[in-house]
């Protein structure tokens, strides 16, 4: 996690990739989305995604996890350089949350985020407000995942 | 699942109710989102959370988790009465999830599901387009947790 004024529209990260298989699918889909195509391949072949296909909320998830192995990069990075650690803020929400091509056992979704626009909150000026652009892009380099999200990052003290 | 003629808007149903224990709260965000404040209650009460705080995506994992229930149990009252099945739709995506307050240990979320606007896919008139808004309630009635779904919906046959 950085400080807000580390962060400028424009400045984009690699998160990393995911890789969803056979065993993950169904093990995310038998907790929270037990549908036939998130749990059988057979089913999925005879679904709209012609194959077993990760639960939407899976590629998300798993988005999460490799933007907190990031922010743990960032912290790691920190600790070398003998700066204290920066407490993340909330999110008041994300927007266009988009599933746009399946994502099937053997896929891997490489994850980025990257910065549109930067602004201090006006209710509450210790904070400010980085909004992020989302994505997932398969092996094939096809786009199968996006999101818009708002984020609250702290201020530099000094600057707050 | 019902045929998108079977819903009108404000159409509404009751999903149930998930119960976010400190346990599954910390299996959740182990795997997805090990964050401090999703995986020790210490930290979650220094947190701006105030406690042991469920991930966002495990709110939202749970509401799938209810609305899949929701789908089966429609689908037992269709076989019941001798109905052959619907398959379900894909989703093109969802616009403004908002976690709105804190999800702690011992809370239990009561998730809803409403029609709000319904019309036929113009690009594919044997699909239907609901769109819905979806909501999370604690057990002190505080809305937690919102969503808007645009889910495709299969016409009836025989007036696709």
């Amino acid at each position: 996690m950085s400080y807000f004024e580390d962060i400028k529209p424009g400045d984009h990260r690699s998160l990393g990739s995911f890789s969803f298989t056979a065993e993950n699918i169904k093990a995310f889909a038998a907790r929270f989305d037990p549908q036939p195509f998130h749990l059988d391949e057979e089913a999925g072949r005879n679904s709209i995604f012609g194959g077993l296909a990760a639960s939407g909320w899976h590629v998300s998830s798993a988005w999460m996890k490799m933007m907190v192995a990031e922010f743990q990069r960032e912290a790691a990075a920190r600790a070398l350089r003998g700066e204290p650690p920066v407490a993340a803020g909330p999110s008041p929400g994300f927007r266009n949350l988009k599933w746009i091509k399946p994502v099937l056992a053997g896929d891997t979704v490489s994850y980025r985020w990257e910065a549109v626009s930067t602004r201090v909150s006006e209710k509450r000026p210790e904070w400010g407000l980085v909004n992020s652009l989302n994505t997932g892009t398969n092996q094939h380099s096809v786009l199968v995942f996006s999101f818009e999200a708002t984020v609250f990052m702290p201020r530099k003290p000094a600057q707050a």
